[in-house]
């Protein structure tokens, strides 16, 4: 982070035609990503979002009101422009690559996605571990080297995304596993589950734990045992991003999971992380509070695929217009306070 | 309100290839505006700003940490583009009218600036009425009239915005006398009054409240003695914006006031305002209450100028992109759940 063009961004804020401070947070986005690109005039453009397909083996316990085949009918609908990800990316103009991560069934080629098959989905984590440490370290790799691709395309800020039926289950498996917080604590409704549901959902996550925690084991190892392709793939993804100073927009509760277990691996990452918003899935909170972060909105949105993300970019933009295109006190002829 | 229109637009919502509900207020906006342009394809655009510019006797008690004269430097700075409402207004492309009510002094043509001046400033509400009867209602004509050049313009969503030093103690005033709340409970900063001005605030509304309130006067009375020309314009506006059914986005504080007043005389008003940010000022969270309003934003912002409402355009133009072009469950051959 530079802190220098940081205190300079702050200094010129405070020397805007506008009450000190009167802009808020939008005065915030634009200091944080001055630090973080060294800019005297930041940009979040070009906008670049990584969306990470992956089908979970833990969908079997019955854990999603969802059929797991519709991961591959959202892939289609992904990169054929239906899906709220894909109308907002380009609503807001920002470059979209969709990247099969070894969804249940195999697409075959299909236009718009690339693909880095790693397997038929995970392993289901209540019985077994949701993946080897071969295709931990491929999944690491496949997040890895889309922030390359990113940044070789210019990219000044990244956004990960998801999609894949169940995942909010293994996000909801790491978290508590990172935190230290039983089952209870963290298990929400991910797509809409009723009672039943859910408590099928918390069993399911207890088993889990029951099986996969032990003393002394790492960071690493709990990600291969309960993770997901897609939680791990942005794990890589967030610390090459930090490593090579790309900013990171964090979206919603799937991707805190690895924004929780990329900054336990390699706590600087956390200062190349923004916050998008509060999900509306309720152990999200808890994971804020472990990264104490503080989320720019809170609008109820609980879809994921990034969509909390991109929601936040036009803000970013103004906040990065107003920070370079207000006229000064000295400019405007007024005198400062 | 064409409660066909958003009864049909909340069934596309749940038709939509996504989680009932996981867009969370996202599909409020979209669900929202469809009601109030009764249309299946609701949008913001064009957006147009009414930006009202005026003086405000009350300085005169020391109530603002910034002089009187940068009102009419303000109004330069606006007109040139310097200004965060301006800045903002070219960042989302809507169109902006900046209209002189009767700054202090008067500035001379303007380019950029509408002159509807109705004096040299208000009275000092802690000591005489803010303005006259005739004065009263050539503000409410002057905001009407910024209406009916909106809607020739073709505008589909309204925001109106002030500027003036000292106007959050007017705005205050009205507040107390509307919601008969004592000045202790609404007195805050504003652009940032240390203790001591904070003090003298609140015994210029205490002044102002003693003066002007009795029992049996009517809102419009309590307007004239108490508010300003901005708030008073502003109250026009929102009247005939939704006799004319143009969708209004109310802004911070003090635009909070005269919505506040608007549905006092008129409250089916109330049913086409939506809310854009919680402002900072404290007093702000007890409008909304009183209003039953739920802001969308809550960036810490309290500036004025109409930027609240500028921020969050882009958020409601990415609602109704949504709204529109995400593929149905059905088009995406997705089964329902």
């Amino acid at each position: 982070i530079d802190t220098m063009a940081a205190d300079a961004a702050r200094r010129r804020q405070d020397q805007l035609t506008k009450p000190r401070g009167s802009l808020g947070r939008l005065e915030e986005m634009a200091i944080k990503l001055a630090g973080m690109q060294g800019a005297s005039a930041p940009s979040p453009d070009p906008v670049h979002i990584l969306q990470f397909m992956s089908d979970h083996g833990v969908a079997a316990e019955g854990i999603s009101v969802f059929p797991q085949e519709v991961t591959i009918q959202m892939l289609h609908n992904i990169a054929r422009g239906g899906a709220a990800v894909s109308v907002m990316a380009e609503a807001i103009g920002a470059r979209m690559e969709i990247i099969d991560l070894g969804i249940l069934t195999d697409p075959g080629p299909v236009e718009n996605v690339r693909s880095e098959r790693l397997g038929f989905g995970t392993g289901n984590i209540a019985r077994e571990p949701a993946m080897s440490e071969e295709q931990l370290v491929a999944a690491m790799n496949a997040g890895r080297s889309g922030v390359e691709r990113a940044l070789s395309n210019g990219a000044r800020l990244l956004i990960c995304g998801e999609m894949g039926i169940g995942n909010t289950t293994p996000a909801t498996a790491v978290a508590c596993a990172l935190l230290d917080r039983p089952a209870i604590d963290m298990v929400g409704p991910g797509t809409g589950l009723n009672a039943e549901g859910l408590e099928r959902k918390r069993r399911a996550v207890e088993s889990a734990l029951a099986l996969h925690l032990a003393p002394g084991r790492s960071t690493l190892d709990l990600l291969a045992r309960l993770g997901g392709f897609d939680i791990v793939a942005t794990t890589g993804a967030y610390i090459t991003a930090a490593q090579r100073g790309l900013p990171i927009l964090v979206d919603g509760f799937i991707m805190s999971a690895a924004a929780l277990a990329a900054v336990r691996l390699q706590p600087e990452v956390r200062n190349w992380m923004l916050f998008s918003h509060s999900s509306a899935e309720p152990g999200h909170r808890l994971m804020m509070e472990a990264l104490e972060a503080d989320p720019y909105l809170n609008l109820g949105m609980r879809l994921g695929e990034a969509t909390g993300g991109e929601a936040l970019v036009p803000l970013l933009r103004l906040a990065c217009a107003l920070h370079q295109k207000m006229a000064t006190f000295a400019e405007a002829g007024i005198a400062e306070v």
